[in-house]
């Protein structure tokens, strides 16, 4: 299907459930999409860093495309992420997650190399050129180490080469320029500005925002979407309180963050056991090298459901 | 071949000749070896950060391998990269790579993701566990963001999981204190420890290291090993010497970085320019999105290679 | 006088005009203080990161202390900050600030020396033990290179340590968290939260804080008086509205900002040029060893001013 | 007296005794410069980090100097430091610590602000021209957050500004190139390049270094002292050797390092335990806000000395 243009409401990044052995639990993950779909979301992104896209073999990312591709059967939308670390590499991805269905992809700026915002609009430029579908930014500055300046995005999407913008910098100053940016240039239709942000969605919609790709609607997709309906409504105080109600439940990533871990463990631990107690999927594991929570903390975690009434 | 332990002399990490369209280029990277095995090096480094390793495809990888395993042809070790962000995925280059010939794999920390000690040591056994050659680690902070430490290396080369290291973090104390731990733990035979500076090779191994790996090998490969073997014989005056005569010439990498471009494509654009001006290499290429050389910036790298006597 | 609990409103971190030859500008500085009061501000924040506090001598920052306190008379709190590196330094400064007439003290964590949060919370509670007035963090990462954690800032405030918090950290989930947290938890009361932003005032307002503390309110008082009372009046439409107008004004920051001097002098030389150009001031001149920016510089700071309507 | 050109041989950065109430302990510093003059050293350096001068008080620091100028009388030149901020608040540094008898001023970048070269550079030109005694630079990323770059201190060595430059940043590649660029460039004499090290004063010296200013000299100067001679005399498997017994014992800045402090305390705390384990000064006590060793800490500090030969 074609990408909205722009595209708006919650897209939640989907998380990639794993079979003990670490393969890709694929009846799991067709029931993650219903939970989320139920839950009102208006778009999937998959294969992002909640998906783990960064532990997934090429093999595997490909069945996660397929799989939900497959599964939604054009309900809405399918982003897939392309994450590799330069242009050649990320375009071979390309390739196969829209061989696999994807309708749009999502590509951070090149990583493990030091790059320069001449090279990252190159590598924009090229993947645009070759991409078959809608490429939207991905800023990452905690995986990538670099950031995407608001006037090079602005620059990008004038020119037609970026469709959107997942923004997962933190930095809402510049998230805003963006945002505001898009709506005052004349040359720019139809782009879609998300917050990759849990804590501030409310924030970034009042700012004008077109939709969120929080990690934590993998675990309470109908509050999100709630959240995001309050703030299309107006209703400030109501989506304040939403909103206020999900920063709580986010607590759970500090379950695990105690210092016997990494902070993408802790956090994706929490998000998969929350499904797990929640029936969503069968198992919790992660892939290799993450450690996984104890016993203890997967009851924190339970904790946390219980404080926001979802179990 | 068995990688010898310890791996000792000059090792170079191979950069990647590429046709102007961007295909490794194979008559020039067997052109690059022989003038490599001709300047007395003591094994080859393929597929690392001078290599372009992140920007080439996994096909361009195999054929790199291939070709340089294939034209050795046991003369030296050829040890090959397996870079990638984290261990499912390390793993299937090992897989490929070992087919492919290499003797060894180089791999560093997760990146990407926000890893933790625990997390670089499990992902390190795993590798270790499956692969079929011996695992060199890889210390490249500006690259993964985060450090190798002395006593988590001393832990893993004791416990047999690592056969080397090649510190590219710019520590020497870290660096020391590896080479002294090693020596000093009887449990740790045969451990590799190779520096993978340019400008610091004589200090590297008055403390005692086996070798080195530096980029600027590729360009003048026996300046590095004539360097080596004045440090063994003890003449650390003529050493001093030719390190900085090397020191001069490495000051090639900033012509390119005055702010046009990222700090990884100016010193790999003049490795590849001086290559291609020494003859060695057909052209000097750079893989996608890296800014090339300007013909003035060229100009300059002539005059390093002229300065050191090697034009 | 006794500072408000919670302090709200707009409370600007006054610049300090500066004579050609970089004394203490006196006319200029309470003509600045005027044009501040004028605007409609709640409150003054002397010796702050925007009044060149880094750059003034101990007497230079009693004279700024002692002609703000004595112009404004008991009219507003004055706010000051007591900028140094480590506790007895700091001391040192709440003694003569205080003495000058402050009504409370800002502090940062320690800086220039490495630190830990244990550090960081005994260096809060030895300088509200013996400061006579109230304690109010000010969380700076940019300058200190450490975050104040929201769960450090809840807890000293409970306990009596901190009269509030100012957050220029940029960190909107963080800020967030301090500010349900300190409504959450009884033992919390009158606790100023404070953004120190320019960009997301109406955010951060609408999560609850009380007040603002925005660099940019030197050049615009009665635009961020305006947005303050906007969003007090959950006018949130206006508000953004008038948010944006400043965000586009705050861009006069970027025009030194090229690559001939550092951030810091590129909106300090900007906010100074801006109040010079309106007439508040008589010099632009900043402290050494910033740069000054250029007349051509200056003329576009001017095209900021005549955008805004402040020309 | 007039400072040598250029300084050579061991200069430690003289620690600060306090008494149990925090402050400077005056016998136990007279007896510690006497340990380190027994010790050979050719100079000492009082306010440096390792003076804990970030958290002496203006008096305190003036104290300091007094006692130590006076105590040495002349016998060997005293460098010190005047770490602040900015320029206007070095220069109130320079001029009491000169008035108090300081041969020598040690002055880093600016820090706090964000800075850029053209100030760093503007900074070190008007304390210069301010400073009645010769400037020496100090290079210390991790406090100050900027890194010296190689080609702006030749720039500076050549024009007169700077004496000398005290290497504390780790950068050993960059500390050669200072090294071989003050020996190549004839406008450039007397110029005194001083590593800050305590783990590679072998190689800094092997390089071409005039002389060490390692903190951990205050607990073995004599140690160092015979480093520093071995390498004079080229007896280079000596040196090798003792400077691995200092890295040895320079593991005690490990032993509080385990979470529960930051990085500073851990080291200052094991020099000043090992300090007065071996009965040089009364009290280990560090400035607040620093969190103290435990008593089984400090026995594990003690554990050092006795592997080391000096208890």
């Amino acid at each position: 299907m074609t990408l909205p243009a722009p595209l708006t409401g919650v897209v939640p990044p989907v998380c990639t459930p794993l079979t003990p052995d670490r393969e890709v639990d694929v009846p799991s993950l067709t029931r993650l999409v219903d939970h989320l779909l139920e839950g009102g979301v208006e778009g999937l992104f998959v294969l992002g860093t909640s998906s783990e896209a960064a532990y997934l073999t090429d093999r595997q990312r490909r069945l996660v495309v397929e799989t939900v591709v497959g599964h939604v059967a054009g309900g809405v939308p399918v982003l897939a992420g392309a994450i590799d670390m330069t242009t050649p590499r990320v375009l071979d991805h390309v390739r196969y997650v829209t061989d696999a269905g994807a309708d749009a992809v999502v590509v951070t700026a090149p990583f493990y190399t030091r790059t320069h915002p001449a090279e990252i609009a190159r590598h924009y430029r090229l993947v645009a050129a070759r991409s078959p579908v809608p490429v939207v930014a991905y800023d990452l500055p905690v995986a990538v180490h670099s950031k995407l300046g608001a006037e090079l995005v602005l620059e990008l999407a004038a020119e037609g080469t970026l469709a959107g913008l997942k923004d997962s910098s933190g930095d809402e100053g510049g998230f805003r320029a963006v945002v505001t940016g898009a709506r005052a240039d004349s040359a720019i239709t139809g782009f879609s500005v998300l917050t990759g942000s849990e804590l501030v969605v409310d924030s970034a919609l009042a700012m004008g925002a077109d939709g969120a790709v929080p990690g934590l609607a993998n675990v309470d997709p109908a509050g999100y979407v709630r959240l995001y309906r309050l703030c299309r409504a107006g209703e400030w105080a109501l989506a304040r309180a939403e909103q206020e109600r999900l920063c709580g439940l986010f607590g759970m990533v500090r379950v695990g963050d105690g210092g016997r871990m990494g902070g993408s463990s802790a956090a994706l631990g929490a998000f998969k056991a929350a499904l797990q107690l929640r029936g969503v999927i069968a198992c919790a594991a992660m892939a290799e090298p993450q450690v996984p929570l104890s016993a203890e903390e997967i009851e924190g975690v339970g904790k946390f459901l219980a404080g926001a009434g979802l179990l």
